[in-house]
């Protein structure tokens, strides 16, 4: 009879599906990626996350009687101890429960929960934050995210929703928006939607721009490449946005800072990933100029390390915490 | 031979200094108050502390010989585990090893910490915050001070400086400074020196108010109970700048709520000592129009429960965790 001793670890993001096989010292045997295909249904998207996972031990030439436990890391706020998605509204999933679904298909143990706390424990397990006693994640993508890590593991506060970085007020006077339609939030103001939407009203204001040309003053979608590209070649208007971005970023790690004094704080996210060398030195340096300086003293703010891995090392680690507690 | 079980808690401000008597199940057995009297020196101020503990002791029938330990919060951000004074500007102090000296005096355990994370300590174990498992105090005076308590104890994050809620950026792009230089922070915006500058210069402007009649424009010092009085006139300046710092208040929390999600936000401080009434409902107001509204499920915004006592209460509370650390 094999050893159980195998984790998978699984990103589960609204378009696609990633799950990856780690031994006990977290290298990775095999892996498979899979399009979320939401539309589908909920049924059929937790059948196809179960495929990946076996699809991925056959990467690995091993077998679900290897595996341990499942980790998965879901794109909304979740209750971890249920293993329940609370609010989907980008899968359209609402009280949907993940872990008992997939456990059914899987006949392993499954612990839920959000991708962005995952991703963070992920950096502080394995990556740019490995053994800092307390970490703050932001995450820069289409919203913004973030998760929150003390003494190694996830801190989720009162009802599993501390880390909420994007909703954070910076500008209570704006009349700038984020898609639950609070104002002036760091989502508002820095997310790649409010980048896309800066973008967007310069070119109509008359600015010109190399990103004009994907349809003047109509591009209803800027992706973090071309934008990364833009900068390289000194474009005005998408250099302004991104330093205004920066800016705001700089001021919501600031104010994180002096709540929580985290021993690091690490970027992520897909327009950090595109644009970090561009952004780090100018967040950074709105950071310290918005922090009273003795809470700045010995704190360290860092790019990602694992990249897309953060995200499925972080799940395994997780399952294998829950594991442990279990046992205790 | 007399039982060593009684602590005394001590609020050390900028002011005054109150000791405090308690037996194991903190009733009060005793009491002292003195002036601080800061322009002394460092080492009459030190003497005055331990004279006000004597005195507290006189006050209760009791002797040093049945104290177990002192614990002590001072104005100032400190080295909780040498008890040291780190920097107290108010008090011209600068690395003061507080603990060590007052040892000298009292040959008993001290312990030193911050009064306004003793302060939310003392809420959370007897006060407004009884038994939550996570509570952030926003105490609104000269300047806005905070606290973090999570399961008990005092979080202080990586150098000992978390909850220093004051200096959370909250408008961006305003000029309003605090005393650090710092713009549009909490309390560049709604602490007591921010309220005073803006009445000033409602008055200055021309507007009428019952607060002019102290020098019409040239008011130097507003007391929070004059606040009280001219709101209670309905004094249209009073009334207007201390809704606009309740709304940035109610910002600040919101931000605190999302970053931290604490199960409790306990109100205090001089500010709010007098003006809680009218305070509190548009605190909690603006909170929650500033906060995404799964993370404000549950969560409970409270005034103070015990006043001028949190200090002493906290410090005592914190002096007996010490001693219990010590022993494990």
């Amino acid at each position: 009879m094999p050893r159980r001793d195998l984790i998978v670890g699984i990103d589960f993001g609204g378009t696609k599906i990633l799950a990856t096989v780690f031994n006990p010292h977290y290298k990775i045997l095999g892996r498979e990626k899979k399009e979320t295909d939401a539309k589908a249904g909920v049924q059929r998207v937790i059948r196809r996350i179960a495929r990946c996972v076996f699809d991925s031990l056959d990467d690995a030439g091993a077998s679900i009687r290897q595996v341990r436990a499942v980790g998965i890391g879901a794109p909304a706020p979740v209750d971890p101890l249920t293993g329940t998605i609370l609010d989907a509204p980008n899968l359209g999933w609402k009280n949907i429960h993940l872990k008992k679904d997939l456990e059914n298909f899987l006949k392993v143990p499954v612990f839920v929960e959000n991708d962005v706390n995952v991703g963070t424990l992920g950096e502080q397990q394995r990556g740019a934050a490995q053994g800092a006693r307390s970490v703050c994640g932001i995450f820069i993508g289409t919203g913004i995210g973030g998760g929150i890590v003390i003494d190694g593991k996830i801190y989720g506060g009162f009802r599993h929703t501390a880390g909420e970085v994007g909703h954070m007020t910076l500008e209570a006077a704006s009349t700038k928006k984020e898609a639950t339609g609070l104002r002036g939030t760091l989502e508002a103001l820095a997310s790649r939607l409010a980048v896309n939407r800066d973008i967007r009203n310069e070119i109509k204001a008359g600015h010109k721009s190399v990103l004009a040309k994907t349809g003047s003053g109509n591009i209803s979608w800027i992706k973090s490449k071309a934008l990364a590209r833009a900068i390289k070649q000194h474009d005005r208007v998408a250099t302004l946005v991104m330093e205004r971005a920066c800016h705001f970023i700089g001021i919501a790690a600031a104010n994180v800072i002096q709540i929580l004094n985290p021993e690091v704080i690490v970027l992520g996210g897909g327009v950090f990933e595109a644009l970090g060398p561009f952004m780090l030195p100018r967040i950074r340096k709105s950071a310290k100029a918005h922090t009273f300086p003795p809470c700045f003293k010995g704190l360290r703010i860092v790019g990602h390390a694992l990249g897309d891995n953060a995200g499925v090392i972080g799940a395994a680690v997780y399952a294998r915490q829950r594991l442990q507690s279990r046992k205790r």
